[in-house]
């Protein structure tokens, strides 16, 4: 199961090399995960207007595996790869939307937080009822 | 005559103010422009790989009329505002893609340079033609 | 009378064709900004503070010069170009720092609003007073 | 043994939410690379013009601690973590630079390569000989 965002490699977005510089790549995913919630029905300019609870980022990875060059265009797909009872982790496969070969894979951790005290909470289900909405996760 | 570039406003893209860093306004700009060159048949990517001849950017300005927030979908235009011997000024119009407001105008001057000498040059024909094919300029 | 802010031309700044991207110039010149006001001790932070006035940039636009490449010392002179009752313009020289040559020059106008109504209203003489702390104005 | 690099968390960087957006923290870790390769007499404009071998980066993850804001003041300590035959792995520890906390700790994979067929090569000694220089590794 998995929502899948495309986007072009921007000139912008490319280095010296001619290729994507690395940290670009976690904005590519975090532009798929935006583009989920709102799929999901759950915008991210919504969940970040709640009033108790947010889902702040703690950690994140990519793993890069063929250059992604000037014009590519790209298919990046969206995965809910694992939940505990606080955090979820998202994972993104970033594939060449021609060839579908996979040029990097990136994971997000976000962990569920009460927005007052910062103490960890269980996710909320509308956060999971979003996913279930966009089609990376089974309801 | 015009060409229209779609996309959304970004998180990574919006500043403490909840609005989108008004650098950012040029990179989507630039992305238009990437655009518009692959729909005239001529990807940034062939300009670029030229042996004889550059079309370097000498000039940018914006023009801030409204703000663009976290998920705003925009449709950014291009057009064709002047050409000289060696030199071509596009004008881009970012507008809401739903309420059709101009949020922002930005104003590229490109210059066309011999690649050996970076003396000026005539604009290469194949560029107009480009535009002309995008649907940005008169044939 | 100017105030001077050093930085490197980075990695990650730089395009395929090994040049500073031309919209990262505006950060650069955004950076010095922010220096500037920290030496006149209104840092940004406490400047997007303030309860009843917002100073929000309407225009930036920049000329190229000379390609900044990866590695480049520069330095950026800010100083105070012009102002009316309503509006600031500020510009920005960069040069490379070790040959003191112009790679490119910007100007950011910001005019002064009321925060609640957005409506343009006088500069506040505190920003006029930092400037003046920053050596960028006549007391 | 470790090698700092000073930054201050700029508007630019900074998202809705008041705080550095996460994939800045790769720039910042990327900039501290580029300053202790320097100070190992190794630019990485020297690196990257090398005829036979590169470095490219196959692995990249971040770790958030505590929330960086506009105006911090950061101090990014750069340490060779662990190397292998044909791979290093930089570690990096952003800390604040007033209170010495940790707000995100990176860590970046190169691997060496052969420039012409990519194929994995022993680290050149002369990368080891800059990171000796730098004061991140040992002699």
């Amino acid at each position: 199961m998995a929502f899948v965002h495309h986007r072009t490699a921007r000139f912008g977005d490319t280095d010296p090399a001619g290729i994507v510089f690395f940290a670009r790549v976690f904005e590519y995913a975090h532009e798929a995960f935006e583009d989920c919630l709102q799929a999901g029905d759950l915008p991210l300019q919504t969940m970040l207007a709640q009033a108790d609870w947010a889902m702040p980022l703690i950690h994140a990875e990519a793993d890069y595996r063929a250059p992604m060059r000037l014009g590519d265009r790209l298919a990046i797909e969206v995965a809910l790869a694992s939940r505990s009872e606080t955090a979820l982790t998202l994972a993104f496969t970033v594939r060449g939307a021609d060839d579908g070969k996979t040029r990097a894979t990136v994971r997000h951790v976000h962990v569920a937080v009460d927005r007052a005290s910062f103490a960890k909470r269980a996710v909320p289900p509308e956060v999971l009822a979003a996913f279930v909405r966009a089609g990376v996760a089974e309801g």
